[in-house]
């Protein structure tokens, strides 16, 4: 049903240039993806100030097509199409005709007849929400919002602004994505967001199994030894390690990673002094990294998720064509 | 407990004939129907332009109360009661006390305590709407989303904006109903408004264990011969089948089913030659309707959906007494 | 997890004495209290009118975080907090990831960071409501909608305002608590509010398993006989009987407790003559009340839920700093 992949350079881009829909950062030109970041700034400030809403979707009906359960991640899509003024719906496609063999495509067409101005499509086969923007109405605006081991351009873009905040020019940057790259649709999103913005050294770091020498291909350095994948950071960010991958017999134990790949105090110290580290969240303390590392001075992974508000009322407002 | 039913002759209208509930299309005067028809036509500009919210039902709260789950439905309420400015909640009432033992109308008395101002409801018992709406407090106005295999009310409704539009005067028209008519509330609804309206002919086409005889009585010719059945139709609506049907042995199978009353090309060139075709949604491609039918030039599936929305807008404008 | 409590006093105010969370009424000054009641009053005439919305929560984030299920009370608070006009999420904490490990006060740390301003929480851990209040950030305000057998303060306030509302004058009252006070969060925070108020008798009524002697401590007279308990009361608060307390063997049978304790009109006749009935409802007619009882002129168990809305709309508006 996926397979139906489209024979454009880049749908998410209108004959003018203009971004009208974000499928995944793979593809987008820089000037975008600055441009996202730069309104997302200007958003700052209205999640601060007393009354949090703008207007510029007021009346627009937003739908959060979920056909993977992520309440986190639909919770941030609903706080920044609220404060857009934007009308939200919330399927729970999981109980719907959906689920019961209705066509993937039927279900949109059906959705877009209501008069749906955006889906946020989240979906654990790669390349769904490409297929539901080259088949939908003109009018409507997809954002994928996690496909499979895909993409997830939102939390790359949220990334970047991230590191932008704290680092500001990425030409003079090492940065180090560490653990499971392997299944992460945030790594691929990172790694292509971080090469287009000109950072000259982006390291893949974790063991053997979860970091494929592969990953080469997209202009990545492996290491599959952390000291070496940390040296000199200026940015550590750490993926979420999936339980399930374990018990897969990728990973001895969750213990054993902690032990190799965990970021403890000790190996931030190999990092810059003045490293940040990043996680997509949720973290997973003991596993993935130390809690004195999450809750260190060096850590941004709460700015992360304020930030990440901002990014998604930006790209909502620039593909619905009503910028602030 | 759904036994009560009222002695009233139509609890849907107040003493000045005025529609306060819509519970089904069975009693409501022709005139009552075109009225909601009329209405519906002014709010489709209101999905058409840029800010899609009209203020009428300001401040006001819309219960969905989905004592079955139906996603599609329930999403169409949400919609359109959005875009009239009401705060729209969503009751589970799968999971609340109301599963638990509570009494329907213990639950009902409490909302209306809240100040509930509308109460759309899907449930599975056959009546449940109009025993609400007998008990609920003055103030509170009962959309009936689906009883049982009762009636559906607002999709005849949207069936009938859907007709009108396209070919205009009732009293010329033939119209088949295809399928399952024996557990579908929704032919039951379009039915009652076809012959209110005054269509001369309504067939009723299926197998003799889905459409019994006795569906004469509703004033419709009985079909069990699909050639028969479409022959110079003006309208073919074609129902969902139902896969619980085909286990309960009511149904040989799919196969069968799509053999003999399946709308091929081939069965539809049997009807006029700008005859419509329409399907309440979702379809089941291969069983009730070939893609080729479905996705052709006849096919008003997806007008369908659209006009359901603005049908939706006016049933709840008129029922709270805020028309456009 | 939660074992980390407080060494404040009173968590709920601020240095300046107002109320910025509202975790218990235990520890509330009268004057807070009497505060609230007079801010719900306000509030009745706004359920009232044509238009039910005042802008005092406009652009404000409350998120309902219900870790435990509870429809009805959840639908309590969305309907109050959309009629003070904020943006209401719901969190649907069970399928999240907080319920696949997440430390609870990570999901609050992340969930804060997206500019929450209010959290309404649910727990059936007595203590999950402070443990949030202490570590959330200085601009959030928490609301305990029932943590464990601990408290249920807003439940408590609108008994109050029930109770002021039909009786004025507390200092001259006698109030029958009577049910499964042991395990009643509700009982807690009544009789911590009635105390507060100068009620000079309150009463626990109910058979030695559900009404243990030690209640004494909180100020109130144990009955374990109903027509002690209930005669010349001017208040009774009939308490909702938990099925599970019966199979657990805490009492024998439901049939038993109804007719020990069960408010029956004969029962009721030994109240004064203009006593009020009260329960938290959805009430279990024919276990712990009579229908005649339930449904008769001396209820108020309904006028209780129109209250509810209008007192939560109060305690929202008084912790945001934003009242009337």
């Amino acid at each position: 049903m996926l397979s139906r992949r489209s024979n454009h350079r880049n749908p998410q881009l209108n004959a003018n240039g203009e971004l009208i829909h974000l499928l995944s950062i793979d593809g987008l030109p820089a000037a975008v993806i600055q441009h996202i970041l730069d309104t997302a700034s200007t958003f700052l400030s209205v999640n601060d100030r007393e009354v949090k809403k703008v207007p510029l979707l007021r009346g627009k009906s937003v739908f959060n097509l979920f056909f993977e359960n992520s309440t986190r991640t639909r919770t941030t899509f609903e706080i920044a199409a609220k404060r857009l003024s934007a009308d939200v719906l919330n399927l729970d496609i999981a109980k719907s005709s959906a689920s019961k063999g209705e066509r993937l495509l039927d279900t949109i067409a059906s959705l877009s007849a209501m008069h749906a101005d955006m889906f946020i499509v989240r979906h654990s086969e790669s390349g769904a929400p490409y297929l539901i923007a080259q088949h939908c109405a003109p009018h409507v605006h997809v954002v994928n919002a996690g496909d499979g081991w895909h993409a997830h351009p939102t939390q790359g873009l949220l990334d970047m602004y991230t590191i932008r905040h704290y680092k500001r020019d990425f030409t003079q940057l090492t940065v180090a994505i560490v653990g499971d790259l392997l299944h992460s649709r945030v790594a691929r999103s990172d790694i292509h967001a971080l090469t287009t913005l000109g950072t000259p050294e982006v390291r893949a770091v974790g063991p053997k199994t979860l970091v494929p020498d592969s990953l080469r291909e997209l202009g990545v350095r492996v290491c599959h030894d952390m000291a070496e994948g940390v040296k000199n950071a200026d940015v550590i960010i750490m993926l979420r390690l999936q339980n399930e991958r374990m018990s897969g017999g990728l990973l001895p134990s969750a213990g054993e990673f902690f032990m190799s790949f965990g970021l403890t105090p000790e190996k931030l110290a190999l990092a810059k002094s003045d490293a940040i580290v990043m996680h997509p969240g949720p973290i997973n303390r003991g596993v993935e990294i130390d809690s004195a590392v999450a809750d260190g001075h060096q850590s941004v992974i709460l700015p992360q998720v304020t930030f990440g508000i901002a990014v998604r009322m930006a790209v909502m407002s620039i593909i619905a064509g009503n910028e602030p």
